[in-house]
């Protein structure tokens, strides 16, 4: 169906002027809200009665497929063949390209889309709803605007409970390694580490956290820097169980026994997180949950439902393990 | 485009009846193969020149996508982003349906695959070739019947150069730890494995390889076996980087150390392997460019030339590091 044939019928569903479509598809200040309502609802109406009955997703994750994302977009794979849908994917760091989001709700044949991790403020996810094109952001950056349906982790919580686990064993001075300082989730998380350190009554020190790419590499420069200071720190948490791979390698480099002389901490409880020594103490993130979760909550906004709730926030777990115990008095 | 239209035109592109477009496109044998090949060959163009000029690439990876096909599949991602195609992914176990291939052809906007390490034997490839979809495997499970382009690691010559290093450090008695059966790279490198150890006169012991799914935790298991055994070996070679971690912690758990007692080695050589403890010596696979080679190849494909070659092999490479050393005394 051509875009012109699909204004004609959107307008005839809606029961509105063919105008009034376009006002709503350029996203004119003079639609009323229930207007604007009525015909998003036809289009996504329209949408899902495609040619061939079968749905096309895009899915963008701007970020190489490791074992984080990877496990993310393999969940949203095999819940989107489940459900009889199609797959576009948009990967790697060069799906980063800012112009992406504007000629998605262009696409004639894509009916809806899912955004991992977008790297887009919130107003430009706003103008990508009011275009018509339904969509889920996953793992949001911030509390994503009110219209937007999300599914994150809640990284926060996660990162809160494993820095409240360190000061109950009487760390105060902890070191972050915490990604690169635009790898979005990384924000929650030290918000959550801080919250953690406040309630104890300690201020956090800036030059405690260091900011590096998630590698194991990465995280093993990193533990030394943090290590070789004059005072070290006692604990160290890495946003994730890579980095923390490379924290364990550092304090072992040192002649640092972990827990008794430094404990180490991870984030994401991959599969390697069993099987360091000793093993991670770590933080359980719902990978495959807000893959799957992410398309239930597309199909029912593209069935013409509204989704079961804008917003979901999938739990963490925190998994003590070995890797963590008493602080060593000093 | 319709498929009446389309098989009109291939016919008068390639200076043949509509009807015997039609036998190609059913596989009849009463087509003579340069009649074969004409009419393929403008098949490739007529899908070149789509509707909008843009390609949609079906990519198929019937796994999770790992740091191993999460690394391949972002490649490929990238590199068909830079020639302005379109990626429709099918990943995930449930990929593996048997039915795919054969649906794949009829499929009336898909212009091209991409079938990383296909389950399905060559008959099926050749099968999907007949019917005018060009393709191109990633990482073979054999060698791939003579038309069909393919682009793979040297797994075989890896694992052989990895056993012939640690013969060549006295080891004799050699455990492998090899991922699951129908894991079919494991094929290549087992054979690889084998034939390092007969140049030195060894016979392969069938109670030494173990089959376990490629995880951490799994190659913990499979090791704490080795390790327990009466006699154990002196070296455990691993089939990926993350069996390899679970090996070093069973020796770590029972005293051994790593190289002195017991010498350990991975496969793929991710960024983790430089920063367990010893590091790991592994073979370095070309994940990324072979992505990345993959493309290209289908690119000329469907620009009317042939593949560079229709086999690329790419060369892995044996990286020495600190966890395999002399063989210990008996």
């Amino acid at each position: 169906m051509n875009r012109r044939a699909r204004v004609r019928d959107i307008a005839a569903e809606a029961g509105v002027s063919i105008a009034t479509v376009s006002r709503v598809l350029n996203d004119h200040v003079s639609v009323a809200p229930r207007t604007r309502e009525l015909v998003l609802r036809a289009m996504a109406r329209s949408r899902a009665d495609a040619p061939g009955g079968r749905r096309t997703v895009h899915v963008r994750c701007p970020y190489v497929l490791t074992d984080y994302f990877g496990l993310i977009v393999s969940s949203i794979a095999e819940t989107l063949r489940l459900h009889g849908a199609r797959m576009v994917l948009d990967a790697g760091v060069s799906a980063r390209s800012s112009d992406v989001l504007g000629a998605l709700a262009d696409e004639p044949d894509v009916d809806a889309a899912i955004l991992i991790l977008p790297p887009e403020d919130g107003d430009q996810l706003v103008a990508l709803a009011r275009r018509g094109l339904p969509f889920v952001v996953v793992d949001p950056r911030t509390a994503p605007p009110p219209d937007i349906a999300s599914v994150s982790a809640a990284h926060l919580a996660g990162a809160r409970a494993l820095t409240a686990h360190l000061v109950d064993l009487g760390h105060r001075d902890i070191g972050v390694i915490a990604g690169p300082r635009e790898w979005l989730a990384g924000d929650a998380r030290t918000a959550g580490h801080h919250a953690a350190l406040a309630q104890a009554g300690v201020l956090p020190a800036r030059h405690r956290v260091h900011h590096v790419e998630p590698t194991a590499a990465e995280g093993l420069r990193a533990a030394a820097d943090l290590l070789d200071e004059p005072r070290r720190p006692t604990a160290i948490v890495c946003f994730n169980d890579k980095l923390a791979v490379g924290a364990l390698r550092a304090a072992h480099d040192r002649g640092l026994r972990v827990p008794e002389d430094l404990s180490v901490a991870g984030f994401d409880d991959i599969d390697l997180s069993r099987a360091t020594r000793p093993a991670l103490t770590t933080v359980r993130q719902p990978l495959q949950e807000m893959g799957r979760i992410a398309v239930s909550q597309l199909v029912r906004v593209l069935d013409g439902h509204r989704p079961e709730a804008l917003h979901l926030e999938l739990s963490t777990t925190l998994v003590v393990r070995d890797s963590t115990g008493p602080a060593p008095a000093r």
